[in-house]
């Protein structure tokens, strides 16, 4: 199996002065003196740059509006920035090791502003900038603005939709491996070559919850050895061209039980509810409602212990949250997962999940292999 | 190549029990109410507990002297934590989608204590606790308590050791690898793949820095093909054990260059007068400015861009850093990586780089293949 063709449209400095425009001006509507981003998520989808790893060293993205972007970088990142798509929509400065970043970083902040900042951002660095500047206030990005990157543009869709069908392609060639006999932790193995062989650069999860282990949501993939009658979940995911994949799939080695049958139909009809209650204006919580009150009316509510969806993006788990109390209103372009499921501790447990995306006149799924339970060997 | 053994102590119970003691004693000795601790390096050498991943749930471990240590976590990771080696020592509560958590954490704290919290904590954690408990103050925990994970046991100082010696071995083989015509990044795999071979579980970061690259001392590995006459930097390490590895050597391409080989000499001299003035007491500024003033000396100052080390433990980044300003005197257990360098921009570039140890009398290499330059092909 060759690897997925990689898509021909990479995101240009324009796209990323763009954004940066479009998160400024939307700091000024919240009320904001501006945005403080750090290595992750925000850093990469504003300017594209990602540092080797978020560390100690002090790296922030300062957007003021009306004011030129500012990067400040550890000098000797500094070419790693300079070499990133949006850099030349952005003024970059550095600090040497030896000096104070905190006072490096106070001559980009207004001293009585009130700022957001990236969720991820250290509290070593948070720490610090609060100290140097003790009449500035710090909210967290996604509590101030918490569709700043849950409504994607059509290239975004598009991407989160060619990793979907990846996954989905590794969904389908999982099936035909022999489970019974291996190790949770082999079929995992599996999973993972497979994400990789269908375009993947980066693995995040690869869950093979089997037998009793289904039951626990949590769960990743261990030494347990998967054995003829056991009902297995299989959730797995990762970025393929900076996009994020997420499924899950509940699947029976041999034939199931009529109890294991009921509760994976009545799972996948939950699944099915929220997916159809989706469309502009519906709060998330309402469509979190939709999947509980089949499980809930089934007799199951208690053992559907986890809420019913997040936001993807190029996180797994970005706003929105489809939650009971979670009162944002969907929007065409916000893509999120949506997994059920349900858990009978000791027992089995099952899960399905799908990424799908609000549109303009409803809902379509980003991921969609088969949801019937299908029977592995 | 079969992957080397792995050793036959894994840390228990008692031992994380006595780290938690250990860390609420030295809270108690810098003035704090307690530590908070969040999924991250602190968390796993404190109680061995690794969630699958740092995430938007809140999960924190409160350290308080003299009261048993609470572990808060979102209700679906609950069984994960039940199943942490340290487990048994620590009361476990949890809080469940659409609670505050923030709300929930209140009760574990002291409303008007001082608190050390851990650097990795994200800032929307904080800030979430900083809104439930305004009037208690949070300070970085490698700020009040620098050398709580810095000064390591015997049986920490024996993984960095075997790590090291990993490392070691796949550096011996690399040098028979071809290196002229193929890409830095081919070259890296094969770095990537001889440490997972030596027993690492996790592989950090194999940079490959050839030619002009080998320059920029934040170089990953890219796709410039690696020529005759190129010098090349090779960085290298990640986990065996849970213990990190970490090493840099300075490798030439056929014969090098009078100059190359000058200034090889001279990053090997700066490394060597470093690691000699490793013994208890000698503060980190003094051992960072023995290798600064050989380079120095040598006219190459401004070439020496970035600090001369850091701490090395389960984290590849951790206090002691190594850098001009940092008084802190060094205590026998230390264990850090020492790594001048001397970069050329648009020419060449050397780093020669080991993890050593400060001892009761003085130091010990954990990683010590040949620093003379290797001729490779």
């Amino acid at each position: 199996m060759n690897a997925a063709p990689t898509p021909s449209t990479e995101f240009s400095e324009p796209d990323y002065a763009a954004r940066m425009t479009r998160a400024a001006r939307e700091a000024i509507e919240a009320g904001l003196a501006g945005l403080l981003i750090t290595p992750g998520p925000d850093l990469v989808w504003l300017c594209g740059y990602r540092p080797a790893a978020a560390t100690e060293r002090l790296t922030l993205l300062v957007l003021s509006p009306g004011a030129e972007p500012r990067l400040l970088v550890p000098a000797l990142e500094r070419p790693a920035a300079e070499a990133a798509p949006a850099a030349g929509a952005v003024r970059v400065s550095d600090w040497s090791d030896g000096q104070d970043p905190y006072a490096a970083a106070t001559g980009l902040l207004l001293p009585n502003g009130r700022y957001g900042v990236s969720d991820t951002t250290w509290a070593l660095h948070l720490l610090g900038l609060q100290e140097a500047l003790p009449l500035t206030a710090y909210r967290p990005l996604t509590v101030v603005l918490p569709l700043l990157r849950a409504v994607k543009d059509e290239h975004e869709v598009a991407r989160l939709a060619v990793a979907g069908a990846a996954a989905d392609a590794a969904y389908e060639e999982i099936l035909s491996v022999r489970f019974t006999g291996r190790r949770e932790i082999d079929v995992a193995t599996d999973l993972a070559r497979l994400l990789r062989e269908h375009g993947h650069s980066q693995v995040d999860f690869t869950v093979v919850a089997s037998g009793p282990h289904s039951a626990d949501p949590h769960h990743g993939a261990g030494d347990r050895v998967i054995e003829h009658g056991d009902t297995v979940v299989l959730a797995f995911g990762g970025l393929r061209d900076g996009y994020a994949s997420e499924t899950a799939r509940t699947v029976h080695v041999g034939e199931p039980t009529e109890e294991e049958r009921t509760v994976h139909d009545l799972v996948r009809t939950a699944q099915q509810a929220a997916f159809e209650a989706v469309a502009p204006g519906v709060s998330c919580q309402d469509v979190a409602q939709r999947a509980r009150t089949v499980v809930a009316d089934a007799g199951y509510g208690t053992y559907f212990t986890h809420r019913t969806g997040h936001g993807v993006g190029i996180a797994t788990h970005e706003p929105p949250y489809l939650v009971e109390g979670e009162e944002t209103a969907l929007v065409p372009g916000m893509c999120f997962a949506v997994e059920p499921g349900v858990y009978l501790p000791g027992r089995f447990g099952v899960r399905i999940e799908d990424v799908v995306t609000c549109t303009a006149d409803g809902v379509r799924r980003l991921s969609a292999t088969d949801q019937a339970m299908a029977i592995v060997e």
